[in-house]
């Protein structure tokens, strides 16, 4: 494919373009025990009935109800108490007319009783059991399958797996359940000044820094990181790097997006595929690159984020995080976590023609503007979250409103 | 300790008496790649200028700004072209008077260039640059310790390590950063009637539902669960069970706190320690029971959920994850995630006297309440949240405006 003109995208055509990537869902199944926070990939119906036998809802005693018609408080009804039963045990006789037997909460109800009254309305005498209430008929009793009959539906296919839906799974007794494969994301730094921690810095190097921002985003987005080396920033380093990472499900590279690093990214998607974007009119991290490469027949996406951090970082939220998201099949997506609505605290200037993403700090009930290039690491250190500045506005003024999102959605 | 009488507790004075629990915070060291998530325990100063040298913030050509001065569109000014350096190079010689060097973005400034023009105000001309703009001194360079200076303070104690933050802790390099170490509890179920999954369903028993509820609740407070078996309800099994499990941080049970079950947990306490709350004026989870016991001078926090699952998942998610939350370190602790307000879809009538939880599911932008007991597993299935009816309200009418909240507040 030959190197065309790409205009630079308007925020919301790129957004579109990356709503409409194509995704590969695969499936697997997971103990009950690792379920937590995926997403179910098939409907659960129940497989037993729930509650599986007819059992006590109160401390008590099971009876006949037609025996305690007559009881009240004044003129109690006498019944012989032929034993109890408490929850995990099976009954040890039947109850007739005249009799009653001890129940404790969950505990099976004894063939031939039909209610049970509460403890509170009843008094040991002996052999005897007073009873002060009358009950009707399946009074404090829970019937087999009443909460659900087996074969219904339990669960949908789509749901994530909280802590109170794993609930519902192991109540069927669950071992194993199929939930969507967790997306496997490569992300690879590009820079020929960057090392890793181990390493000393040397003259004109910096510390690695997207490739820890990076995949603990994709963390955050229900997918599974792929920590890549360090790829030199020249075209065979930076091709021979994608394909060793093409059967990740997305790879993500950061820098060697602008002019002067040669442009490599660039080419080497020209080469193995399509560029689909190239610069979105946002500020931070207008030269994001957006491609796709084939595999085996498959379409791999990539995306190229610009190499400062602020940059970098900040286009990943606003862009890939719900991408991620979707393809991780988390539900009710929050495309943005609103922190809170507050007065701005210094009349700010914006980029002109283009949306702006501003870090904000937090303090005295006011957004504080971080006045600090996309390369300046004390700008993450101090941002309790963004503000989003439409192209068309160009000054917001001291006091105004402005609503302040996360910088991370979370799981 | 004697059984004493203990008056059922209002949720505010329960609050009050979970807020006052002893802490006991720890520190671990942990390698930056695992420290996603967790909280500093300690301040982070930088141990590098950052950055690390003098570096070129644009691509273009570094010079001498005053060189420059006379430049314009129409009149150019010429320089001699010295070379050229790229980020993670080292310029191969000194910029003089009448000179300049190509650097790309991140590349070390040259000995003697003061400024660095945009590669967009220049044109190459064999040998020769012509310069279009003046530039003033320092103009696109990013002196080294601009960002910060070597010794100051990057991050504080008590920072949640987000994305980005694991940006600043790795532009230093880092390879561990000391946290607070992660509070491991203890989950028991508590029954005669519960069983393992791989076990089969006997009449009389059901299937373990709580240990997996609860220790995943535990996982979104920043916690560590450690599952345990399941515990017959009899005062021996409970002790040894508790005793089993003092190395813990907290114990959290459920079952075994109502009357009819013989009182276990209480009398358990009441021995080896002490009881500081049985029963909440709440709907569902009444008998919640909370208490403290002593090992080797360490006083040891207990939690006794009530059996119904419903029942224990709110008490947990009410009551608990506040103080999980509290003794995990997480800063910024959201009380209460609302999703949304919205108009209940009917006519609700409250248990008196107690406030009420109740689940609701989200239709048709309206809140359902769900109409079922704390034993009813498919309450669970439906739920999208809760809502808090106080105790003082006793109807609330159709189309009244409730909160909805997050069954989970997650990490």
């Amino acid at each position: 494919m030959g190197k065309e003109f790409l205009k630079i995208k308007d925020p919301e055509d790129a957004q579109k373009i990356i709503a409409e990537l194509p995704i590969n869902k695969k499936v697997e199944k997971v103990p009950l025990d690792e379920a937590y926070k995926r997403v179910l990939a098939e409907d659960i119906y129940a497989s037993i009935n729930l509650p599986p036998f007819r059992r006590a809802a109160m401390d008590g005693y099971a009876l006949q109800s037609k025996d305690t018609f007559h009881a009240s408080e004044d003129e109690p009804v006498t019944l012989k108490n032929i034993g109890g039963v408490t929850a995990g045990q099976i009954p040890g006789g039947e109850v007739i007319t005249g009799t009653c037997m001890e129940v404790s909460t969950g505990a099976p109800i004894p063939e031939g009783a039909d209610a049970v009254v509460m403890i509170e309305y009843t008094e040991k005498k002996g052999e005897n059991v007073l009873i002060f209430e009358g009950v009707a008929l399946n009074a404090n009793i829970t019937n087999e399958g009443s909460d659900i009959m087996e074969g219904g539906l339990l669960l949908s296919q789509g749901a994530l797996i909280t802590s109170d839906k794993i609930g519902v799974l192991s109540a069927i007794g669950l071992e194993e359940v199929a939930v969507y494969t967790q997306p496997r994301v490569a992300v690879i730094s590009t820079g020929n000044e960057i090392i890793k921690h181990h390493q000393s810095l040397e003259y004109g190097k910096i510390y690695d820094i997207n490739s820890y921002t990076i995949s603990n985003a994709v963390k955050s987005c229900g997918c599974i990181p792929i920590h890549s080396d360090i790829v030199k920033d020249d075209y065979d380093s930076l091709k021979s790097s994608i394909e060793k990472y093409k059967d990740a499900d997305i790879i993500i590279t950061s820098g060697g997006t602008s002019a002067g690093t040669g442009d490599n990214l660039r080419t080497v998607l020209d080469e193995l595929g399509e560029v689909l974007i190239h610069g979105i009119a946002v500020k931070p991290g207008k030269p994001t690159i957006i491609g796709l490469i084939e595999d085996d027949g498959e379409e791999k996406i990539i995306f190229g984020l610009p190499g400062y951090p602020v940059s970098a970082l900040m286009i990943f939220r606003v862009f890939i995080t719900p991408f991620l998201r979707k393809i991780a099949s988390l539900p009710d997506f929050e495309e943005e976590r609103k922190l809170a609505t507050l007065k701005i605290s210094r009349r700010y200037i914006s980029a002109r023609g283009r949306r702006q993403y501003l870090l904000v700090k937090i303090k005295n009930n006011e957004a504080h503007p971080i006045l600090k290039d996309s390369g300046a690491i004390t700008s993450l250190a101090e941002a309790d979250g963004y503000i989003l500045i439409p192209k068309n506005v160009e000054i917001i003024e001291e006091g105004s409103e402005v609503d302040v999102y996360s910088l991370e959605i979370g799981l």
